[in-house]
């Protein structure tokens, strides 16, 4: 018997969301998947733009839209993908982030040292492939080849994890619409329009070249103004110091910083392997649980976490300056004796509390995964070799920022 | 020394909110204020439209955004209003919803007996007015003689609370946006350009008709297809369920409920009087709380609790109708037996599982506090008595829904 | 071979427009189709609302959009619509306004006194399903079965013309969009998707019912704000009191009012039979011979048009009272006393410059083409019938207002 | 006695627009300006964008909104500006674009050899500015003397024209959105809250760097997009054959291109000097009297006037290519060869059946007209020389396109 159960979600970026198959009601009922409800899409970005409080779930929804678009214009290019290509690359990018952790990229490599969240994607991928008693069982096999990008027709793969794919597409359109910063707005519906295949490879039309240049810009303006906004950096630099003060204690005998959720046993083994995490026990773990220890942390006896935990929570973040070249030798060791002399601490324990780093961000990266725009003259050409475009070589070099943070008085 | 500083804040909904004076930058400032960052102004309304995540904080700067423009548009009209009454009233909308506990208007009364948000704060801007070493000390005596509607201009508390304050033109505006239900657009711009002044009353101008009909259905249609949608009303309903039992399980000595955070003393005090109110402890709570607390009771030894709460979180809600007559006999004992049937439970664990109630909504309330059209004739007349207008008055008689709950397979 | 041609058209209402079929391209590029160009959506709104620019050209290809939207959501729902079907539907849709001449509604039955738009729609198409040489020939059949509701499956006649239809869907969002007007906004996706057929009839999902309400309610208040705005009404009875003064003065033999175009003919045959209307020289009528015609004639010698041409250039309308009572006796009486003292002219020149009326518009008709309601229950109900719908039967009685205008001074 | 008339206008791009100046109601209310209504903003761009419609009356009203938000801005930081230099800033924008003739840009300098609409928009303030009976006599000089660039606040000037002005913040956010092309969405709101003032000179604040730069990048994108799309060149380029065919006509002594209205003065006076023209006729002429005359010429007997204008009304533009490079001698031979087959006509008249020339952009000039950068330091800079700014030195290098045009079969 067909499967007709059809399900519409209301979007404010896209409009309707459609779900019409058994899998990906099965993923998106699933409570690891439903687990990204509690974790916010943009992190601490809140605390400059209030609107920007969406979730992980919510972002994987609108790319799994994205993804049945782009799939349909293909389609209807006459590029040949069957009804089993399409439900895995919908699966997959359905699934692309759920291996992030609460805070996303905040704590990404903080909470577990060195793991990023793409390999633990896989892992749970992998987990409810062959998880029993399930519909998923068996089922995301496809999905985890496209994934991985062991799948011939790699231009699936492209659309998942490339210069130019679906995640993209919507997180830009997503957090331009959350934020209300109009400069990250992306013509993702034109640039979908302006996808084709060619030689199993991605490639867009020449006139959709000119959207491709806006997206790109459209991204390199959001990473400085919303992504790495002076006070974004210095909040979620306070969560990162936060995490790392908490685990601290944990390791010098401290059990106050305990509260009694599973966090406390990540607190303990910051170091473990991708290969011995606990997938359920890490799929339990969310926003809340960070957010709470948080707020019990303000009170703790320790000055130092006690400090940061309560600047978080009332918003008096690091006094944080972002600048073209590095801190200056002077400004450095002024901002370290101001910091001495309003607390008596040791080195070690004021290194939370002053600190210095670098951000960077690469507008365009010119290396094997370019961005292929297909000519009117039938030839294909990396963007960055058109002549009169806007990417020009030079703009593939990183973007270096040096920045300085100082806890607040 | 005049105040210079200025702060404009991104608003995906109003544009740009401009801040401009210190005591608003206090509010803004204060701990109290900013813990409404983590209480979502729709409470689970997300489960059904995931963009709806935005905060009790959003919504009052956009309200208070709103009072800006309303003052100015007044001003512009020839009607007196003062600098002091002017700050005055951004002050009491800024705060007119702080006395909002975890998860807003689902848990009110719930987690207080009997003890609406308004009470609480009027009381936290009393404290904030008495409250050492701020600044905010003695600044608020006006804005607190406005919320309670005592000041001569009645017009300011019209502004704030009425069938026609910002506060509802904000969250329909709000609501609308972040659900991305169209229907709930409200004209808000063109209501406040409408708005003027006659006797110390909020009058609309006749020209300004049609957008008030307009905001009256729009907020009838948000309140039965958003605020009052079944899967709404059945995770709403489970939360409340959730906490009853906790406090249950509480007064029967059980201390398994107990998190450690402030939480635990509310449990364990619902019946308190307001004038008890510790209201520090109370700014304490937030949505993190609650949610911490449920994921705990998730594995609770009481499985009345325990299903609610791996219910609630992996959105596997009530199965909920909602209609327009009583529920019938035979389908309330049909629910009941059915239930009876797949727990082995008492009767009394049993009313947590399953159970009834009703749902209503007044378009428009006929009563002192009407809508005034001020007519080209100069005449003011209650909207409802107007020829031809849409509000005719059998849609002030209250709607009213009953639905029943049953604890889904 | 197949036709792979594919083109996409900007609409800032509706995003993308995909068009891919040689017959639609056909019907697109034919010179009566492109007229419309030159034909304003909103004939004299704009005079009020100056984005309302948009012309009947762009709405019939958002009309042709949702038509597909609504096809394909249909046939996902199992309905059947062979391509054949889509294909005369989506033409019938592109075509129902083609017949529209000058100032569409404006002029409608002043130009060609007593022929209504439709008529000439179906006369032209089938005109162009006869014209030799032409792709469309022999094409449009089908569609015209539709358009004309002689064909079997009655639902696609009732999405081109009826009480819920994608004319109405297209032009409500569509003139909100380009007047600013947000009250007009309509959330035509959802409606679309909630749509289904029982017994080859169109009828709307119950969980599209507030959708449907909004929508009855959104046209009734545009009706009201824009359509027919008092500064529109008096623009639109300069515009029809023009072609009046010019077909009286013809008859008089007064040359003067000739203009060297085709609009001449039509001046002097205003009283022609639908059978022997000139179809070509009809269709290379647009609105610039009007606007031409009216340059013209500011410097006419006749006083009454020359005033006339002149107020509407310069939009100096007329002045113009609209009110739910029928103009008074008095009022009446002063007026003309007015416009008499004013200017030495006639009784019958003077009834150009001063003159009354009515306007009405029915919310929701409740005949024989009620919308119809699929309830949970599988039964069907008219909307009006439906316990606490905001739809009830006394908004189906017409709303009827009564004018006055009066050249301004 | 006070002026206390207030108008809004419903603007869908901006929102609501306030008038409430006699001054700025009398320029409005100007047939001079009322005719802008009969001029299209985006000439032809709509044979590819169905949307652009908007007037140059609607662009001005714009331009006129965001003069008034960028005065308050500027008064809120302290900046002076008396009610009489806001007054003349606002008269100024509103009037800087009455000059422009039909079709705007499409037929400047084509109509008018060589004449350029700025010094047309000047000699009709002073002739405003000095008309007897009006309300606006001797109220103009200070506007003339911001428009000329010769009062000392500079800042006024540059408000009006610069890389930055609110002429281009409004022509491309209005643009974008009636074209529904994304791509050239603009932070308007936020640049107008960056702006400030040093030294009577506009400077941006550091933080408004990255709006700055979209802004020039969406400019850029909507030049090549949109403005220089190549069937708006082709059709532009149609429109202006056109004009000079009929113009050439004229002076072979061929007058069955006279179509009665204004324009016939205009077709015989192509070469007449700016202090020769005659405002009065000139500002009678509106795209109606073009568009009349091109549905005259389609009949006429000359066939290369009669085959462009067909084609133009049609929509069967020239098949158009735009390249980088210079088009080749073999390319272009062959054109003419093509054309010469098919066609028995002379090389000068085959010259407006095929042509070749240029069109050029510059997303940022580096003149002395520089946009200005007030760093945080306090020091200002060009943008262009600020590190890791987007707008490198290179990009100040205009960009050069090459287009050949042939009448289509």
């Amino acid at each position: 018997m067909a499967f007709t159960h059809r399900k519409i979600i209301n979007d404010p970026v896209h409009g309707f969301i459609t779900i019409n198959d058994p899998i990906i009601f099965g993923i998106i009922g699933h409570p690891f998947y439903q687990r990204l409800r509690r974790i916010q899409q943009m992190a601490l970005a809140q605390l400059v733009y209030p609107g920007a409080v969406h979730t992980r779930l919510h972002h994987s929804l609108g790319a799994y839209h994205l993804m049945t678009i782009a799939i349909n214009e293909l389609k209807e290019k006459g590029i040949e993908i069957t009804p089993q290509e399409a439900l895995a690359a919908k699966a997959a990018i359905l699934l692309h982030d759920i291996g992030h952790g609460p805070y996303s990229h905040a704590l990404e490599k903080v909470l577990l040292k060195g793991i990023d969240h793409e390999s633990i994607s896989l892992r749970i991928m992998q987990y409810l492939n062959e998880e029993e008693n399930s519909i998923l069982k068996g089922q995301l096999s496809l999905a985890i080849q496209i994934f991985t990008n062991q799948y011939p027709k790699k231009f699936l793969h492209q659309l998942i994890s490339g210069q130019l794919d679906v995640d993209r597409l919507d997180y830009l359109s997503r957090d331009s619409f959350f934020t209300g910063v109009s400069e990250g707005v992306v013509g993702y519906e034109r640039i979908l329009k302006m996808l084709t295949v060619q030689g199993n490879e991605l490639v867009v039309e020449e006139k959709g070249l000119n959207s491709v240049e806006k997206f790109l810009f459209a991204r390199q303006l959001m990473y400085w103004q919303v992504y790495r906004h002076k006070t974004v950096v210095a909040s979620e630099k306070m969560l990162v110091k936060i995490i790392e003060r908490a685990q601290y204690l944990f390791n010098q005998n401290d059990r106050t910083v305990l509260t009694g959720s599973l966090l406390d046993s990540f607190l303990a083994n910051a170091n473990i392997q991708l290969a011995d995490l606990d997938l359920t026990a890490y799929c339990n773990l969310d926003d809340t649980d960070i957010l709470f220890a948080i707020k019990q942390w303000q009170n703790n006896s320790d000055p130092v976490i006690s400090m940061l935990c309560k600047g978080l929570l009332n918003r008096k973040c690091f006094k944080c300056q972002i600048q073209p070249t590095p801190i200056g030798e002077e400004q450095w060791l002024k901002a370290n004796q101001t910091i001495k002399e309003r607390f008596n601490l040791s080195e070690a324990d004021l290194g939370f509390l002053c600190f210095k780093g670098t951000v960077s961000n690469t507008l365009y990266k010119n290396d094997n995964e370019t961005i292929k725009i297909l000519l009117k003259s039938g030839e294909i050409a990396n963007i960055s070799s058109i002549q009169n475009a806007l990417i020009v070589e030079s703009l593939s070099a990183p973007v270096k920022k040096f920045y300085i943070c100082l806890l607040n008085e």
